[in-house]
Formats: C-alpha cells, structure tokens, sequence
C-alpha cells in the first residue's frame, strides 16, 4: 500500500470507462482538475483504443498522464458479485490496483457504485477495528457543508456499525475539514430517546457510553441535515441513500418552481434580467456538480465515487476531492487519529501501539 | 361508528388542546376553516375554562360550535402506552371517542403523534385486511403532488405491511383524488430489481403477483419523489419520515439562500421588488401550511394529523383535509375499493359480499 503523504508527485488513477459519458467525460474532467493541481499526474485506466485519440486532442493533459489499457468494462447492470468474478482486466479493477501497488494514491471512478465498493474493500481491506466501510460525502446546509454516511454501501446496519460510522465521521470532520469538536448525530425519525429502531436506539446508548472523539448530540431528524445542526450526519444507507437524492431533487423542484415564477409576468422577467447576478450565485451554490465525489471511508486506500451522471466539471470536483485527500495525508490522519482513540479505549494513551484488529468499543452483536 | 356520508351537516371534533400554541391556533384554525365551509360544525374538546373565553372572543364561530370539556392533556412527552392507559379523559382521546359514537365525522389533531395514533387505532380499528394503519400525506411534485405514506408510523415494516399501504395508497389515490389508474412505486436505493433490503424486495415480487388495484411501476428513488415519477410512494414509516422531513429543510435551506442572494446587491434588490408578484407564488407554493393534514389511512375512521408546530392557517388546511374527506365520503370509497379488491382476490367481482377479515393476497410472513 502507498504512504498517501509520499514525496514526488501526486498520481491519481481514473478509471477512464465508468460513467454515462465516459470515456470523453473523464478525460475532460481531468483536463479540469490538472488547471487546478497542475503538478497532479493521471493513470488513465480504459480501453487504449478510444482513449489515445482523445488523449490526443488534449496536448497538456496527455503530457502528464499515462494510459494503462484495460479490455473490459464493468457496466452498471453488473451484480458487484460478478464484478469481481469475471472483472479483473476491468478499467475499475486495474486502476484500484494501481492504488495499492503504490503505482497511484487514489483511484475515481464514477462506474458501478457497489461493484467498486466491493473491488476497493477486497483490494485495499478495511481500516483495524472497521467491520464495514461507508460511503460519505458532503452535504450543503445552512451552517456550511456537513457530512453524512452512509448513502448507501449497507442497507442493513446493526448498532455497531452505526457506531464505527459515527467514529469514522467525526474523525473525518477532524482531519479533513480541521474541526476541532466536531459535532455528530445519529440520524431518527424523533429527538427522544425512546425512538426509532432498535440498531439506531442502541447505537445512541453506546456512542454515550464510549469515550468518543467528537462531540455525540444524540438524534436528528431530517430536516436538521440542511439545517447543518450536526457536523457529521450517521445512518444507514437505506436512509441515507434516501435522503441525499430526496434531498436532490427537492432543489430541483424547487429550482424549476423559481423559473416558472420568473416566466409568469414581464414585470418578473424583468426582475429576473436584473438579478442575474444574483441568481447565478445561487445556481452556483445549488450545484449538484459543487458536491460530486463520494468517499469510501474505512478502507485502506483513498476510492473517491463520481456520480455517474455528471459532465467534466463534475468529475473534476470528484478528481480534486481525491487530490485533497492525498495532499491532507487524509488516510494517514484517520489511521492515526483511530488508533489514538483505540489506544485510550484500551487504556493506552499513546498512538504509537498502532491500531488493533479489535472491534471498536463494543461488543460484537449477538 | 358514523356514516361519513350521512346527511346533515359535518360535525369535525377538534382535539383543542394538541399543538406548540394550543388551544388559540386550534381556535384560529377553525375560524378561518369555517369561512371555507359555513355548514360545518365543531365539536371543541379541551379544557374549558381555557376555552371558553377564547370561543366567546369569536362569536361566529362560537355559534357552530360546542364545548367538551376534558380535564387531561396528552403531551408531546407522553408515551404512546401511557396515553392509551391514562389518556381516557383527554382532550385526544374525546374527540375520538366522539367520532366513534357518531357525534362527529372526523376528528383533527396537532398533538402527539404516538399517542393520536394508537389511540385512533383502539377505538377506530383497522379496516378488514389491514394490519397496520399508515400515515399518508400529500407531497408537492414537478407534476403537481403526490401521496405519500407510511411516514412514522410504522418503523419497521415487513413485506406484508408494504403490499397493504400500496393497495391502500392506491385506493386512496382514486377514490380522493379521482385518478383512474393510480401509478405507485416502492421506495428503494436503486431501480434494478435486485437491490434493496428484503421487505423491499419481497413487496415487489408480490405486488407483481397480485391483481394489484392500479399501475405497480416497481422502484423509485428519493429523487423520484419531488419529481412525481409516481402518484403513491410506498415505504416504511423510518424513511417515509426521514424523505418527508429532508424535503421540508431542502426548501428552507433553498429559500434561504433566495433570500441571501437577492439581498446581495442593489441590483438584485430592485430585481426582487420587481419580481414580488413571482416571489409570492413561490412562498405560496412552497408554503409547508398548504400541505398540512396528515391521514391515518387503514382505520374504520376518519383522523387528521396537523402538523404541531403550525398555526392558525396551516390547522385550518389540516380542517379542509379532514372536511374533504368526510363530504367525499372517503372512508367509504376506500372500503368498497378495499373489498371489490377483495372479491376479486377471493374469485368474487361482487363488491357486495363486503370486506373479509383475511389478510391481502400474500402470505402471512413467517
């Protein structure tokens, strides 16, 4: 596995053939992101055929990037089980085995969700004390930006899990958005303790219990994720998948109810001609492409997930997300950070013990 | 219990004392209600001595209503078992009674929603074939709204529950809002049949079996919501909750930021003085008082759930909701439907045998 904080120049591998409008999306997205970090290096993943040509046409982008072919192509219809059968000469396997060959120091895709969460986890592993990863990303609210996991790498979830999602957010909020105190809550349907299901109410118990790293607010309910009333939002990631896209398409409605408002009367129109200014920036902060990129948090490898649906810009958000990562040593901070808490739960302030393979805090579920 | 489609006039039991701003909202709201629809009467029921000047303050809506006195307040803290044991001689649980003896033909409440619920659910029972009532509600969709429903109560929910709200949103769906071939989605994280948890997925498989009383478009995503891909979202009552409750701080959170650009420039200032007409239909359109009125849909009764937090408008939308319902003799609507639906499940096309008390076309779960 590569050290993320390595001297020499960052390399991001992309998987070139993941995405509705891959492989040009991809490459254009990169074209983007190398304006930004103009030292960045890219390992593009794909089918050498398509991409050379279009490399081609980018002079700036093909002078810093490499192409590794790779013959096939997972697609979205594929089962993660069968992605990881039959798709090891897939675009998505050999650039997440580039990561952990240390070739690369974060792999984006914005392919199959579950088949490159199944590929990462079997790949880089999982975090010492981490059962089972989660996907993050941020969230805007009326605060700033939270973060909220998982949306949607385990339907299921018992307490434990939901705890290690709780750890894991917060010591994210720590070492990536540098919050000192980073508040969390579990996500419920009411703010009383006697709500909920069963796995959220006992995860509320132990994140009381335990020394946590952060501050734990108990529950919140939806409308406090906009409302930004917690740093780190925890749930599932039946829910969590809900909310995010309810979420989404709720700013749609509501920017297609702002439009038609705006058409209704010239006295509006001429309104609207006249507050350009100001309805650009609220498109702007409203942009589904400003918040693309998801993390795969608890693995020992930095995997950041475009949507699939999104243009260049998107995908390059999603390809700076993963460059902050590396430059941050975001896996390193996390990786110290849990250990020194792990170190504290058993009773040993010191990180330098390094992480156990023990589960974090609470008992396994019977 | 009372015929909904009785004639003489519409009685509504108000609980009066349910609600952050209870009894004035309860009253506020029915003096406007009434404005909407004269030949109603109202059946007050809370503290008097509270009540009583507030009433007399109004005189026109003093002269359509009646005092009940109740001597017990259900708090917003109360347990739903607490309510049901040592509730007999509130405010809730008398303007229920009142609906169960035929002295009103719906009752309207903005108290605790635990408690309302169970209480409804013991003196109203569940219509024949359902197990569990759920809460339903209308959505505001690009297409104009759509029912919503379970959303909290019901936490955890199994196959079978999910199968009967969809039967029951659909039923709903045509009998109250006159649609002829309803169309109705599971709420899941994903489209492809092989995703989700199992209840999920095993709802599907059923209502793909079951001669099912309108058009089962399989699975929608949260996005699909505010888009109105379909007339009815079936899910349980945890993400029905979360989903209702992220929409409603979305479009705060949207709003807000309208507001802050609009205020960013002198330019912009003058284009919203211009554009005021198009911003009053927004704020209308948007308005969360314009939705207010939440169903308990699967009881031999007809229950209103106003919002608690609302005031005086948003309880008189929750009153037109339940007044709606009672002119349009919905509970018997959706009791013919549910047992045509019936009969043609038990090989029978008359609707006159009446609603059976076997569970609806699937199994019992094991």
């Amino acid at each position: 596995m590569s050290d993320p904080a390595a001297s020499g120049p960052v390399t991001i591998a992309l998987d070139a053939m993941g995405g509705d409008r891959a492989p040009e999306m991809v490459l254009e997205g990169a074209e983007i992101a190398r304006t930004h970090h103009p030292d960045v290096h890219f390992l593009i993943v794909g089918d050498e055929a398509r991409i050379a040509p279009l490399l081609a046409k980018r002079p700036a982008l093909a002078a810093v990037s490499v192409i590794r072919h790779a013959a096939d192509v997972i697609t979205n219809e594929d089962k993660p089980s069968a992605a990881l059968r039959s798709g090891r000469n897939s675009s998505m396997r050999l650039a997440i085995d580039a990561v952990a060959a240390g070739e690369a120091q974060c792999v984006v895709s914005a392919g199959n969700t579950g088949a490159l969460m199944a590929t990462a986890k079997i790949v880089f592993k999982t975090l010492p004390g981490i059962d089972r990863p989660a996907i993050a990303s941020f969230f805007p609210t009326l605060r700033g930006e939270s973060v909220m996991l998982d949306l949607g790498a385990n339907i299921e979830c018992d307490a434990e899990n939901l705890v290690q999602f709780a750890i894991m957010g917060s010591v994210f909020a720590k070492a990536v958005l540098g919050l000192v105190d980073p508040t969390v809550g579990l996500l419920n349907v009411g703010s009383e303790a006697l709500k909920g299901p069963d796995p959220v109410r006992d995860a509320a118990a132990k994140l009381r219990e335990i020394e946590f790293p952060g501050r734990f607010e108990g529950f919140v309910e939806g409308d406090d994720i906009p409302a930004g009333k917690v740093d780190v939002v925890v749930t599932d990631g039946f829910s969590g998948n809900i909310a995010l896209k309810t979420a989404e398409g709720t700013a749609k409605l509501y920017a297609t109810w702002l439009r038609h408002s705006f058409r209704s009367s010239w006295l509006a129109s001429l309104g609207y001609l006249l507050a350009r200014g100001a309805f650009r920036r609220l498109r702007h902060r409203t942009d589904p492409r400003q918040y693309n990129g998801a993390l795969f948090l608890g693995l020992n490898g930095i995997c950041v997930k475009s949507h699939g649906g999104t243009d260049g810009e998107g995908f390059a958000h999603a390809i700076d997300v993963g460059v902050d990562l590396v430059i941050h040593g975001f896996n390193d901070k996390v990786k110290q950070e849990f250990s020194r808490f792990e170190g504290a739960r058993n009773g040993d302030d010191s990180a330098s013990t390094g992480p156990t393979t023990a589960p974090i805090g609470i008992e396994q579920p019977q």
